[in-house]
């Protein structure tokens, strides 16, 4: 059984006075984390780079909000050291196997007086894992908190998925970050993790947009504390690595439903590319698309923007073999298709979900990609703020 | 003396029943056209590459406005052919020295009939080139004409430069599209021509921004008539490569001032990078960061949007080096500095073109982009239309 203990405080790091640190504990367990690719990288996460070089097990996470401790120098990087050893002297374990992660504003030093205070009582008030409680504690302007459990079978064992992440919020007064973290009481080696990680993220996590905008302290992070005793092996690691995807998935999908003023998901289903890669490529290019993004808050089945994102790729597509659907009007099919556009529009005007299936014709790649809407919150949110 | 005569014509192709046809008539002339790399192309592109491929001479172009002729197949084909037709039909020229352009409604079929009356007429009506008038012709939902002109001497005799441009309005219901005619009465060869044309392209057209959409439609084309009887050689050619990129940059700067719903012109100098070709890269990265362009919106010196903006294009970039300007306030400089917010957002305030100087400290390379800031306004622009 997964036995993950937490702890949360309030440290005073966020203007709404609301909890802002989270501690996790849990046995030394298997673990595989990726981090952001921003050359700007923050302070924890140059520092958990490091730690993650010199352990193969961790046993706690701790996360603040409200301070990204990003772009701060050298302090900086002592800061989030120093988060790792208030945990370590805490909790009794080796400072190796705290992670440390932050998210909220750039450029601005951790107030270690008050971290340190929130650290210390945090882990003096270790309880029972509350997953929503957990997710509330590293939100930052997130409307909801995003958290995701399921049980299965294997060989007759039970065993569990469990995750929160947080993200989509801009953060005062800088950027959004993504922050996610899955537990499993399944056992299963670093080295199969990491395996298992690459997949994952890339259809979970690296197949999402708000707004093309990377943050400086985007990290995930998969723990099995092996509690189930179940082993994973080549025998069923589809079947493990299928549910564990399902709550990465799920967790991505619900940052993109909180993205920045955003009014609709939309799933873009990319068929019969050349391969996986361009499918995903292709999904991406139009899920940056401003134009498709606004036309979507506006309702507005315009198809001519969703193919001129793909073309901007400057791949050899043949336009005349292309086909595309919004839900189940075809809009196109190698040329300009009659549709009835009052409901199209209908479709989008009352779906807080919608999907678009695009087939190029020209192999088997496949791909989905998740986005939202462009809107007037958005606006809102990240301009209206004036430091 | 430039001599360029001009047509205009109401077809009926745009809402508002203004001017919609331009047809331009000169000389024989030595000429350059680039196109958009869209790969859903329009149709008068894919018209217009198969014509100089044809031709080193041109004497005509044909614009119309309101409708794009895009991913219009091959009847879109043949009414771009049709277009060039008539144009040497009435002009008694060959058909083959006519470019043809179109910017308006993506996926709709011209309306023949309409064109073909309008380009009789315009054909019929050639008059003295009046710059002004010659750019709201191809006007769509561009809120100003853009136009330049100016006159130099080289060797005690005299030549000019003269160009419109249209550009970042959208287009009913789909994209915005940008269009560009610079014509000077110089005696250039297509071969230097095309040289300048490259490096001409990069720091203008190539080095500005409105919201990341690249428009299947879009046309640069330089002519040189050869009128001044001033012959440009190796001698002279650095002096007239800056003056018709003089032209070139400054149609290109109205046309992000006049970006939908922008209210600032953002000039991003990149200084120090370790090439041109990185700095030209930096500056797009900012340029395209919607967090940074609601920022600037929002009159916020959210000096962390533009780093990390730069940092999400994965260079190895030093930050404990860079340094950032917003017009004269050092905002960092390795680290966070401090600046007087209130007077950096007051800049922001007051000047409808603003500065931004970002030094990487690792080489000589250099670049100047061009972009707008992010507003209700695009939103409005772009999603209240609903088909």
């Amino acid at each position: 059984m997964l036995e993950i203990k937490m702890g949360v405080a309030k440290a005073g790091l966020k203007p709404s006075g609301e909890e802002d640190i989270l501690v996790l504990a849990f046995k030394p367990s298997s673990f595989s984390a990726v981090f952001t690719q921003n050359s700007l990288a923050a302070a924890p996460v140059i520092y958990d780079r490091q730690v993650i070089k010199q352990t193969d097990k961790i046993s706690a996470i701790v996360v603040n909000s409200g301070n990204a401790n990003a772009a701060t120098g050298k302090r900086g990087l002592e800061n989030a050291k120093k988060m790792a050893q208030l945990v370590a002297e805490n909790l009794g374990i080796p400072q190796n196997q705290v992670l440390v992660f932050s998210t909220g504003v750039i450029g601005v030093q951790l107030p270690m007086d008050k971290v340190e205070k929130g650290i210390n009582q945090a882990c003096k008030n270790l309880q029972q894992l509350d997953l929503e409680k957990a997710a509330r504690a590293i939100m930052t302007t997130d409307s909801f908190p995003k958290y995701y459990s399921s049980k299965h079978t294997l060989n007759g064992k039970e065993y569990s998925i469990v995750g929160i992440a947080k993200g989509a919020g801009m953060i005062h007064p800088n950027m959004a970050t993504m922050l996610a973290y899955v537990f499993t009481d399944l056992d299963i080696d670093n080295e199969t993790l990491n395996t298992l990680m690459k997949d994952i993220t890339a259809k979970s996590f690296n197949s999402i947009d708000v707004d093309g905008c990377e943050s400086t302290n985007d990290s995930f992070v998969i723990v099995a504390t092996g509690e189930s005793g179940i082993k994973v092996s080549e025998e069923n690691i589809a079947e493990v690595k299928e549910n564990i995807e399902k709550a990465a998935v799920e967790l991505a999908k619900m940052i993109v439903k909180d993205g920045e003023g955003a009014t609709k998901l939309i799933q873009i289903n990319v068929h019969s590319a050349k391969e996986n890669e361009e499918a995903k490529k292709v999904g991406e290019a139009i899920s940056l698309s401003n134009l498709f993004k606004t036309a979507m808050f506006g309702n507005d089945p315009n198809w001519g923007r969703i193919l001129s994102a793909v073309g901007q790729l400057h791949l050899d597509i043949d336009f005349s073999k292309v086909k595309l659907y919004l839900g189940d009007f075809l809009l196109y099919d190698g040329e300009p298709k009659e549709f009835d556009r009052e409901k199209a529009s209908e479709y989008l005007k009352t779906h807080r979900e919608v999907v678009i299936d695009l087939y190029l014709n020209r192999g088997e790649g496949e791909w989905t990609y998740y986005t939202c809407d462009l809107t007037y919150e958005y606006i809102r949110i990240n301009a209206e703020y004036t430091t």
